[in-house]
């Protein structure tokens, strides 16, 4: 029988909204406990003890009560969940380069895609500390980069997953399309534009809000 | 017939070493090619083209002319190489969690011990740019934190992967045997110099240099 899955969130984020996106596409109902990060709430003892000792959402919890099972990070939550399914390809060097794809969204994209829009957009550029401000150059180029880098691989692949959307997919979408809330121009990457499109006619696509 | 491996590495850089350990833990023997990343030799137009678009190592490859494929990202190297081995075990959730340790090294850690292990280290407080300087006090922060959540874990498990070391373990070590050379202090995380002593006394094991 299958546990009952539930995704400690803050319903803004795209790292949950990735998993919650997976869930949606796989069929799989998910609870969902919200949190306000802006005001500390993954940072409580209680939250630290039980939930994630790193502070930080999403979380997915895998059965309730003291048989409970909590699993960090996004991209390995989404795993979780599609254990088994065609979003992770069997073959071997299918399911390494999906996996590339999603370390390059942690490593290359989500600090600076992500942390902009979160910065800009929700924190607001007044609020920021100096430390903050004096990264916004790197994270603009950084993101930029990025974004690039996309844009010249969707140039003659369909998805990141080549014929069909994987985790991959599933893991650079959230944050990619709202990068304008960060300001980022997707007017100058095409072919991300027509690849959003493509993942928002999935069948089962839900939207970030 | 299993197809010729290829490691595009600079020898110094921790990343390009979990690849070669993992390949001598699993018995796999790699061919290596050197760049030096200071010398700008991953930002060539053939490289670019070629190897990387990234314009970064390591970068495994698998095959050899025109049927060679490219896999960039270490932890996706990694789990290649380990396909089908013990290094990445079976069980839903433990698969799941190995990665979630594997998504924390490339955010929460390799940007903070490893970076300022390159900028101190090879690089040189005197050459840092202003924005790099700017950085330094976050990025210890953040390292520093990072390593403690990892003494935290190790206090009651033996190795990452639990009773056996698996990928977690083989991303998480390289730039933790060496975080004094960024700065950090492994006097207080004894749990980490304890399993740094375990990994250095698996069968197979090769050292950084």
């Amino acid at each position: 029988m299958a546990e009952p899955l539930t995704l400690h969130e803050d319903p803004r984020s795209g790292n949950c909204y990735k998993i919650r996106l997976t869930g949606a596409l796989l069929g799989l109902p998910l609870a969902t406990r919200a949190y306000d990060i802006m005001a500390g709430e993954t940072r409580t003892p209680e939250f630290l003890a039980q939930v994630n000792a790193n502070g930080r959402i999403p979380v997915l919890q895998i059965g309730e009560g003291c048989a409970a099972r909590f699993l960090p990070e996004s991209n390995a939550a989404c795993w979780y969940l599609a254990h088994g399914s065609a979003l992770i390809p069997d073959d071997r060097f299918a399911q390494a380069d999906m996996l590339r794809w999603m370390f390059f969204e942690q490593y290359n994209h989500e600090p600076n895609v992500a942390t902009l829009r979160f910065w800009l957009h929700f924190v607001g550029e007044d609020n920021l500390s100096d430390g903050q401000r004096a990264q916004i150059d790197a994270k603009r180029a950084g993101g930029s980069a990025a974004l690039a880098l996309m844009d010249q691989h969707l140039a003659d692949h369909t998805f990141f997953g080549g014929d069909a959307a994987n985790l991959a997919d599933l893991a650079l979408f959230p944050y990619s399309h709202v990068a304008e809330e960060g300001g980022f121009d997707l007017g100058v990457t095409p072919h991300i534009r027509s690849w959003i499109a493509r993942m928002q006619a999935l069948p089962g696509f839900v939207p970030m809000d």
